[in-house]
């Protein structure tokens, strides 16, 4: 198998190659960040939202920054070219980096942070999970209070997503107080039977989405109806449509939730209008 | 500086050498589990009920863990004989490992954890928090619901910490719906007037710490009252003591909460009598 090249703190390297220290902050103690930004036709897509994303992940933490946007572009660029990835993700880390033992205490200012970067290629225009839309299974939102900020504490987004997934759906749909939060790894949207659009309003219980921002600028020019609020598993079964974005899925339609069919149980004409738009402009904008 | 001999993956190599694959599930999701044993004379104390802990983290996030406890013990031994470590703790990490990529399912049941282990030189007997005790700054309880597992999402605990210092103090008390869980990174005690030791019931609220149960079989063997149960800052504030409990601290006295002396503003008397019984009786049991 080809060996990806990926980026470990200033080199570029083979993946077989690419490792940190056990003592680095990000492996013992879950202290770092992340932002994914997708690719398409080589290019990448809402690029500056990721990399703003990150720079308040970053600041939320006080986690240091020390590079650009040009210089986190130029390494994203050349490890698409270094990989000749046409289509898929770029993958960034960026963590608190290590002081050479464990403290719970944050090291000096002067600690040099963690950044590692790789690509993974995937096709996302074409996903089969685009086209024939996504059954979700809820799961209790177990998960920390500030998902503001888009920290790697994944374990439980996965354990929600292997739990979804034991239950015979294909993601989890994430529950607290008998409101959808978010999806385990995307933002929650639905359509009413009065036609509003309705996606959950940002706050510290779900992730400011870089995608959920995108559409909901692209429903306004479509001239739909918005809404930002909270909405329960009932409204969400019964809605005319629901669906789910994410930099990696953009709009991905549901069809069922906890097996009751959402709509007639088949991809949604306003999502799949969403989805083309969606892509459309992104390859239009990507850089 | 002497390098520390770490342990990695089947490996003794110097603490410059010591890395995991960026892949590491550990390092990309926090998926992990870790323990702490602390070392007297060169001896490990309560090892059977830390690696008892170690086993249901595992078990519970179903992470392989194929060593024994005689295996692991092997290694702790072998590690403070290679650092002739006399008194310190020794730290082992345990994350589901990698498959090579990024992905937020469990890899392949096949798939070999991770095994890190390393030790820490520390006084921990004339520990000065021991003898003065410490403050310590509330904070709200943040972390996710499953705080039974002891997993490696330290982010967190570290944040408190960090925000407990900026406070003056020394260490953070976590409190949820006005009560207080657990500290960063121990069990929380209080001594009433009535002389009753109250420490929290043990639920997914809370770690099950070790020498929270070593110090309960202790307080029984000092005729003291014991309740389980949880109580509020107020009541703590207001206590005859305050201490916290933890594999590395001990026995602690807690002098202090939110600015408010606790009893005369001294370490208490129970809580020096219990860490004296504690070290005396971990001495004679150490393995």
């Amino acid at each position: 198998m080809t060996q990806r090249t990926v980026y470990v703190n200033g080199d570029y390297v083979a993946e077989r190659d690419a490792t940190v220290s056990i003592f680095d902050r990000g492996f013992m103690l879950a202290d770092g960040v992340y932002e994914v930004s997708s690719v398409l036709d080589g290019k990448l897509i809402d690029f500056p939202g990721h990399m703003g994303r990150l720079k308040r992940s970053a600041a939320a933490l006080e986690i240091a920054l020390p590079w650009d946007e040009e210089t986190l572009l130029a390494i994203h660029r050349e490890l698409i070219r270094r990989n000749a990835l046409d289509e898929g993700m770029v993958y960034l880390q960026l963590t608190r980096g290590s002081a050479g033992d464990r403290d719970f205490h944050y090291p000096d200012a002067d600690t040099q942070p963690t950044l590692v970067l790789f690509t993974q290629a995937k096709p996302l225009v074409d996903a089969r999970s685009g086209r024939e839309g996504i059954r979700v299974a809820t799961q209790p939102d177990w998960r920390w209070a500030r998902r503001d900020i888009k920290t790697v504490q994944l374990l439980y987004p996965a354990m929600a997503k292997m739990a979804a997934k034991a239950a015979g759906a294909d993601d989890a749909w994430l529950v607290e107080d008998g409101m959808v939060t978010e999806g385990a790894s995307n933002n929650v949207w639905m359509l009413t039977h009065d036609a509003t659009l309705v996606t959950r309003e940002l706050s510290s219980a779900i992730l400011p989405g870089i995608t959920r921002a995108a559409v909901m600028t692209l429903a306004e020019a479509l001239s739909l109806q918005l809404e930002e609020r909270a909405f329960s598993v009932e409204e969400a079964q019964q809605a005319r449509e629901c669906f789910v974005t994410s930099a990696s899925s953009f709009v991905t339609p549901v069809i069922a939730i906890d097996g009751v069919s959402v709509g007639d149980g088949h991809p949604g004409e306003v999502a799949q209008r969403l989805r083309a738009a969606y892509i459309e402009v992104s390859r239009r904008r990507a850089l």
